[in-house]
């Protein structure tokens, strides 16, 4: 994190002066108050420009209590209806896939419906007559306005394809609703060529073909999945950045790593936090500074370029090596 | 479909006689009776040991009907609770990995429940205020099942390892429903090593470190993106091989390709037989011919290791080749 605002400070304009308010969330907080985001941190957020989040999640606090309590809670009280994940194949980054295909494309997942909107239940806890529900709910409110974003971005891109992703031949009933609102809203986007995938088919083109996807529209849940494999692509999720992003302004966005805490490194200054930069990037370009978030993706991309793997450097020499290169 | 039965009676010892008979089910029947599956045709059915399913699908008929009303409506009906999903890198087939690395594992997805049960709705219908529903049920009594089932696998196997993968940090309910009977089940198998991922973990050890894969038990959505993603990493779905199993023997099991059925070249000679083959031999060993079972599989890997991409054969040449090194 604070690799992350180091570069931020380095890419703003001299005249912007950056305020900034940290908070304390997470399995230590947790650990010591039993709160995970309390109703007065949560208002009080709203008067931000943005959030930058720091990785969360610990093994010692039990699987869903950060998930849901923080990490959900933000993302739905916010609004953040446009998860934004770009995956791009840096040079001089390892690569699971023999070739090295040309990768630059993005995923705009859902946020706040689909599989994730926690309505769901359990009958007869723990006998053998158990059963257990999750509900995915699908809005035309909610997939017309994530679809529009996605048609926004793919008609600014060079490319201009959009490939929707869902699983319309058995979940018909959100697969139709996605699939209907996708067309509809396709026919004021002209110049965007569009393409549909089911989710299955989806993983074979990431690791066969990812040259093909440019942008990419799906549900909160296929989002999850198809990200975290975009991620290992393109040289892992030690890459991967996000954005949760609002973009009516309503709320403030909020910008994040894809990847996990790794309690197991924190301190001892071997956390790579490029991630993390990559994600203030996209903070900036939602702020409207685009030059600068451009400066900054340019340097992580010459910073990797010059990486070498027998001489590791602390997580500060890697924010300092990219401060210095996003101010120079 | 030919090449499979073709290499089915090489593999038969000479004393067991097979019976066959063919139902015409498909796009064609489709589109001449508008019939899926009849009552009559799924009621004969019942009465046979094992069924092989060919390719279905044609664009010619709307998305999810063939799905819907012919192979999940056979999953359902027969009850294939078992969804055995083998990932095998042979020699001398093409892999997007770098370095390929060893893998040999097998999925076991749920087939009977999960958010395939077709329990979902719309309402208000191409209107701005529609809403979609899925609902993913889930119950001890179909959970405890595939986990037993797949504890067995993983028994049976010289690394003796299980993973579950669920995402039970968002889908709380059906995820601990998942994870209890897992851990609890666990316990009757003291030499199986276990390991839990949520599916977007999975995705990226698929493509990272298949190798550490050994039987993955997984619910039915979830199985359906990993083992596609699985095929593609092991050379493509033109090898992937599936048997939809009813352990109990109440109802004949069923084998089929993981692939579609390719209706721009059937009939042109040009159609792989070997995932079809490949499912035979998944037939057989499900009908306790394990020794047929693993002769097949042994053509199977010594054709691919002796073919020449610059020769290529017909459907008839490859299924010939693989009936006389079975029957040889
Ligand atoms: C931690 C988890 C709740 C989260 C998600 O499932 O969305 C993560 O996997 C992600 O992709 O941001
Ligand atoms: C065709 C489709 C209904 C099916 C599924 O989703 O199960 C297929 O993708 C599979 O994996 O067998």
């Amino acid at each position: 994190m604070a690799q992350g605002l180091k570069v931020l400070s380095a890419a703003l304009p001299q005249d912007v002066k950056l305020e900034t308010r940290s908070y304390d969330l997470g399995a230590r907080r947790w650990h010591a108050t039993g709160e995970t985001l309390p109703d007065a941190d949560l208002e009080s957020l709203k008067n931000h420009d943005a959030i930058l989040l720091g990785a969360i999640g610990d093994p010692s606090v039990p699987s869903g209590v950060l998930e849901r309590g923080l990490l959900l809670k933000l993302r739905f009280a916010f609004d953040h209806y446009v998860n934004l994940r770009p995956s791009k194949l840096f040079p001089n980054t390892a690569t699971p896939l023999a070739g090295r295909p040309d990768i630059d494309f993005v995923v705009v997942r859902e946020g706040t419906e689909g599989p994730y909107v926690g309505n769901g239940g359990t009958l007869r806890a723990g006998t053998p007559a158990e059963v257990a529900t999750e509900v995915s709910l699908n809005t035309a409110y909610g997939v017309e306005r994530v679809v529009r974003d996605a048609y926004e971005r793919a008609d600014a891109r060079p490319r201009k394809k959009l490939t929707l992703v869902h699983k319309n031949n058995v979940l018909v009933h959100a697969g139709h609703l996605w699939k209907n609102i996708f067309d509809r809203v396709g026919q004021e986007y002209p110049e965007v060529t569009t393409d549909y995938l089911h989710v299955d088919a989806a993983t074979i083109f990431f690791v066969t073909q990812p040259e093909r996807f440019d942008v990419i529209v799906t549900d909160n849940l296929f989002g999850d999945i198809l990200t975290d494999l975009a991620a290992a692509v393109t040289g892992g999720i030690g890459l991967a950045a996000s954005g949760n992003i609002n973009p009516s302004g309503a709320f403030p966005s909020m910008f994040e790593p894809v990847h996990g805490s790794a309690p197991d490194i924190a301190g001892t200054g071997k956390a790579d936090p490029t991630a993390t930069v990559l994600s203030v990037a996209l903070l900036l370009s939602h702020l409207g500074y685009a030059d600068e978030a451009a400066r900054v993706e340019a340097a992580v991309g010459a910073d990797l370029a010059e990486r070498d793997a027998a001489a590791p450097r602390t997580t500060d020499e890697i924010g300092d090596a990219l401060a210095a290169r996003v101010s120079g």
